[in-house]
């Protein structure tokens, strides 16, 4: 596997576009963008789990049931959620005249936005500049869509990689955003991959399922879930490699690898750009005795305002680190129960190390702190991601709207 | 009920010291206290549900088995938890020495800490002050004791009241900390609370836990649950009247009112003091289908740390609010689901009112926010609190042990 440039244009036979279309304040940022396959793609996607769910969501479900799609747009600066009858309204008339634009089925184009919830969209300029944004079409605007769906993200957001599946070259290439409200089922982002591979439906959406529930599911920044969450894929089979299905095992495993990379690669950038984080945490819990016990253990660290506050002021105070898996509802014993900042011990089957406090100061002093909690009780085991807290993140959220 | 001037010593029969013993940094805070009856009281307890528990929650249930206590030790600046075997013993001598000097069972003290977790007492230094501190015992001494067992506090948390039942005149004392790590089940927090009513055990644990639930468990700061939250009770019966029991509905009703009275002051003062807050806000759920579903809403969102900086940030950003919400795992359904900020509704039956953001900026620039929720499902209903989060909690926590 191999990293190249072009984004969601690295594979063949996509383009994109995006533009200023008067959504957000700032004239200077652009806010709705296009992702287009040149033919009709096979397509899956991942939704959030949020009770309240966006017209866009609800849409994009709708047109994914065929399994087939061949264009995205997507706006930010606002979430059209909580919008009532309108705001659906609204997504369906943006994935109509998308397509009028195309010349393609309604059908086969998603929709997608993130921004502010409770408010309508402004239609007017959305349906003015469509068309302009549909000429714009090109494979050289990755990069300008992966920075038109930016909210309160600080880095664009983009990764592409070639693979070879059989004879031919295989390209996945993506971009994301999101850095608040960022929780398993999922972060509040949005990701879209695109891909030349030649995959069936079935392949398609069980690699996607299983790749998110490992990347974009396992982060957190603040245990908050949008309602807008969504990951889409489109594989046009351009790279003209044999079929990957679900029997072609060992064609399925390369293409679910290079997958895993590019949603790894992305989920860990989206926490790396968390809201106000100045630090990357990884949290390895092992010893569990059950699979769900390793994620409530660790999702439950991860979502420690008190832990993530401590390792933002670099202070190895790892009681909270003990406080927080013992209300996390996974079964534990705190004399079988040790934990490692760093791969240095601090706290062994129920007792304090002694641990040198210059030691964790240098450790907690790096950009990236590897947090590692053994049980001790069996042999379930789960990796997260999250980020510290810092007072940049009450002041990106306490004006988020002015 | 009216309110009376002397904390936990307002009640007949109870005396109160605090000392300074050199567990904290700052001489100028004292840090060991004793609060002391002069018969054996009855008394109940409820403690942390953190699997990890202090020592001292240990011991103190230990010493609770037969209903009976005549005094409380506690420290501030060292939590005792996560220290092993040696942590145990240490909180089993505090007790110990603390019963010789006063001349009574260990079994009849329950001890008690808070500060941080993971290292061993300065147990030289609280042995040598401990008969200072029984010496010390007076009644005018409940301010100091509630002084003592401050940490990140900024505000003293006491209040008394007196009551008729039957012919006598029954009084509640009682003191609090807590400010951060305060989360159902319970808050980070103390409570000790004293009474010259006589009633019987069964009564007495039974109005407690009732009270508590209503009252510390409906509290939230930061979600985080400590290891050494606990709320104890001594009824020492100086105040003569007639035993109350379960059976004396009207006389044990008064004093369940009474002690409600008590610990939702000190519940809504713990909030308010919220490390970092500067509004208490009372989040009102009903409409919910089950009792359950109510909870987890409202935990839900007095948890979302997006809820609470926009309120910090006096921005009506509403929406925060249904995706919190939605995430909860409540059941609910959007177009039945009714949100109000300070009794203006801004979202009814899944539509927005368009309420003007000049009344919502008025609203949210007050001291005290109601959110009010109806699911629009049911009837169960339930109230919390919490309070906002700003660049404070951060800078409180970021350097806590430092």
């Amino acid at each position: 596997m191999k990293q190249v440039e072009g984004g969601v244009c690295a594979p063949k036979g996509f383009l994109a576009s995006a533009i200023y279309s008067e959504i957000k304040k700032n004239s200077q940022s652009k806010d709705l963008a296009l992702i287009f396959s040149e033919v009709p793609a096979t397509a899956a996607g991942v939704f959030t789990a949020n009770r309240i769910k966006a017209a866009c969501v609800t849409i994009s479900k709708e047109h994914l049931k065929n399994n087939k799609a061949q264009a995205i747009a997507v706006n930010s600066g606002n979430a059209n959620c909580c919008t009532g009858e309108q705001g659906y309204k609204d997504a369906k008339q943006i994935a109509a005249v998308t397509a009028r634009s195309l010349g393609i089925d309604t059908r086969d184009v998603l929709v997608s936005s993130t921004g502010v919830i409770g408010k309508l969209l402004p239609m007017g300029n959305i349906i003015n500049h469509i068309p302009k944004l549909a000429e714009g079409l090109n494979i050289k605007n990755s990069s300008e869509v992966a920075a038109a769906i930016m909210t309160t993200d600080k880095v664009k957001k983009e990764i592409a990689l070639k693979m070879r599946i059989g004879k031919s070259v295989v390209n996945v290439g993506a971009i994301a955003k999101g850095s608040g409200m960022i929780y398993p089922n999922m972060a509040t982002m949005l990701a879209f991959v695109t891909t030349d591979a030649n995959i069936d439906a079935a392949a398609l959406k069980f690699a996607l399922k299983e790749c998110v529930d490992k990347t974009f599911n396992s982060i957190t920044v603040d245990g908050d879930t949008s309602t807008n969450d969504m990951v889409l894929i489109l594989a046009n089979a351009a790279a003209a490699n044999k079929k990957i299905t679900l029997e072609t095992k060992s064609n399925f495993n390369k293409f679910k690898g290079g997958l895993l990379e590019v949603l790894q690669y992305l989920a860990k950038a989206i926490v790396r750009d968390g809201e106000g984080a100045t630090k990357l945490i990884e949290v390895c819990v092992k010893g569990a005795k059950t699979g769900k016990d390793a994620k409530i253990a660790a999702s439950t660290v991860c979502n420690s305002n008190l832990v993530k506050t401590a390792i933002y002021g670099q202070d190895a105070n790892w009681g909270r680190i003990a406080a927080a898996l013992g209300r996390s509802g996974a079964f534990l014993e705190e004399n079988k129960l040790s934990i490692s900042l760093g791969k240095v011990k601090i706290f062994s089957h129920g007792s304090p190390t002694g641990a040198r406090e210059e030691i964790l100061k240098e450790i907690l002093s790096k950009d990236e702190v590897v947090i590692d909690i053994d049980l001790g009780l069996g042999n379930a085991a789960v990796t997260m991601w999250t980020c510290d807290l810092s007072e940049e993140y009450i002041k990106i959220n306490a004006k988020y709207r002015t």
